[in-house]
């Protein structure tokens, strides 16, 4: 949260386009307004349009304070109004906030070794919260403290631990980074990588969950997500289906139900990963006509014989 | 500095495109990777790919706290390690970063009703420090006094006043603000907004000060800038040019001595007023050929017709 997503980072690009030429685009300036802005349409265009080369990036100098909170929150929009009180108070010092489901944690501890929960007792749901600074006169602890303590009157914040030391919180972040292993490890899921209005992100679980129990009562619902960018990924297990075709099928309607509910709450279907393959037919789905035309004839500008990167995206 | 250009504060559009239909792009996601970025392609087009009626915009906390410095430094140098000294210390509470030359404060001074020097002598450059703070733990001006002193002992700041009040404040930053009216009082001036990347600025101003003083000696060079964007407006006041014909002539010799510099040390002709009418030559001359050509290929995407603000940038 506190450096932006890569687009963000990004100050200049050199690109070989499909005919050959190179474009240098590879400026470090904070501000150009001469013409279209061919960086941004070059950038998540998943080498649709042409090779990026060389990129020109913001840097920031290293924090020297930093602290992480393992936070019990009782519901999503206790987490969402618990963002709200680190922005307005740490501003860019909040680093990261993430959220993580019961059913999360729990995968974790089940097959990640030496994994425990640095709680006393299981919650329901759990904030992962980094603050760090580059200055030297903040006292990081003392403000997670004030803000936890708040929340904590306020019914948001059922229980915290801060980490005291590096080795803590590297324990703390361990447990986050360690969900993609263990959610392999215990099988196949669908999974969606969706964002939706930071605000809206407790009506997206609460109706994703009604709806997905209504076709498949046993579907085990793994939410977590990057909470401050509004990116949840919205992953599914579905104990009852076994063959390959029957998975197929499942996850067609699976998305369909998670994708109708993203775009009637003015969210993305697809946040951080791009379209690539699997989400060519749902790009067409969810995005408007007038989209999907102007999209087609950019890539033409750009690749009229359609040699970069072919079947993916559009 | 602390909140980003309008591009980058900018979440959504809704478009009017050339053939009548509208765009919806009102999304208000902070992560978003469906396809080509047609909201960044938009902005900044001047129009003339569509008209934006609506925008989704970011927003923030109301600083608390505020804290607005009056700097003297002896030479650009010096100004561009004090904006790594606060950049380092203050992170985003850097709020704002001005520079100011000592003919362009004269101005002020000579032009506005009311307006002193805060410090007790003149300087050769000034800069305008704001820092801000959303949170309520931190004192604003023990950390600008720090970086000050720390600075001063190094040799970069040679004077320094920081408001007290609002009130004073806001009279340092009247003098800022009161540059344009003072510019105007005195006359006609050739204008520049130019960006270089940051720590190139002292070798701009040094060397376009000596091209242009071996071509025009009494030419009344008038620089200043938001100099943590790089963005300098660079104006120039030519005393013995005298018809119109002559400042025709004598603003495109100007324009081309500053622009070939800039161009060679990586920078934007155009950094944060755009292209429009005047600049339309000066794109096609300092942009590459595959640029022009690309821009003008999106164009007639949008606009086959040339429909869209006609005669404004390409």
């Amino acid at each position: 949260m506190r450096y932006g997503n890569m687009r963000e980072l990004t100050l200049g690009l050199e690109v070989v386009l499909p005919d050959g030429r190179l474009w240098d685009g590879l400026r470090g300036l904070r501000k150009d307004n001469t013409g279209y802005d061919l960086k941004h349409l070059l950038i998540g265009a998943e080498g649709t349009l042409g090779i990026v080369t060389a990129a020109v990036l913001k840097l920031f100098p290293l924090p020297r304070h930093r602290v992480v909170a393992w936070i019990a929150v009782p519901n999503p929009s206790a987490g969402v109004r618990l963002l709200g009180r680190f922005s307005e108070v740490s501003g860019n010092r909040l680093t990261a906030f993430e959220l993580m489901s019961q059913p999360l944690l729990e995968l974790v501890l089940k097959h990640i070794p030496d994994s425990r929960d640095p709680l006393s007792a299981p919650a329901a749901w759990t904030v992962l919260v980094e603050l760090s600074e580059t200055g030297p006169d903040v006292s990081l602890v003392a403000q997670a403290e004030a803000i936890l303590s708040a929340a904590m009157e306020a019914g948001d914040v059922t229980d915290a631990v801060l980490a005291a030391t590096l080795s803590q919180a590297a324990r703390l972040w361990a447990l986050r980074e360690s969900t993609n292993e263990a959610q392999r490890r215990e099988g196949f899921s669908i999974k969606h990588d969706i964002s939706v209005p930071i605000h809206r992100i407790p009506e997206f679980l609460a109706r994703a969950e009604t709806a997905l129990r209504a076709w498949a009562r046993d579907v085990r619902i793994v939410p977590y997500g990057h909470v401050g960018d509004g990116n949840l990924h919205y992953n599914l297990f579905l104990p009852s289906v076994a063959s390959e075709a029957a998975l197929d099928a499942a996850t067609t309607e699976a998305n369909r139900i998670v994708y109708e509910l993203v775009a009637e709450l003015d969210g993305s279907i697809s946040a951080e990963h791009g379209i690539g393959q699997l989400k060519r037919q749902d790009l067409r789905r969810y995005s408007s006509g007038i989209e999907i035309e102007l999209m087609e004839k950019i890539k033409r500008v750009f690749d009229p014989r359609g040699l970069m990167n072919p079947g993916k995206m559009l």
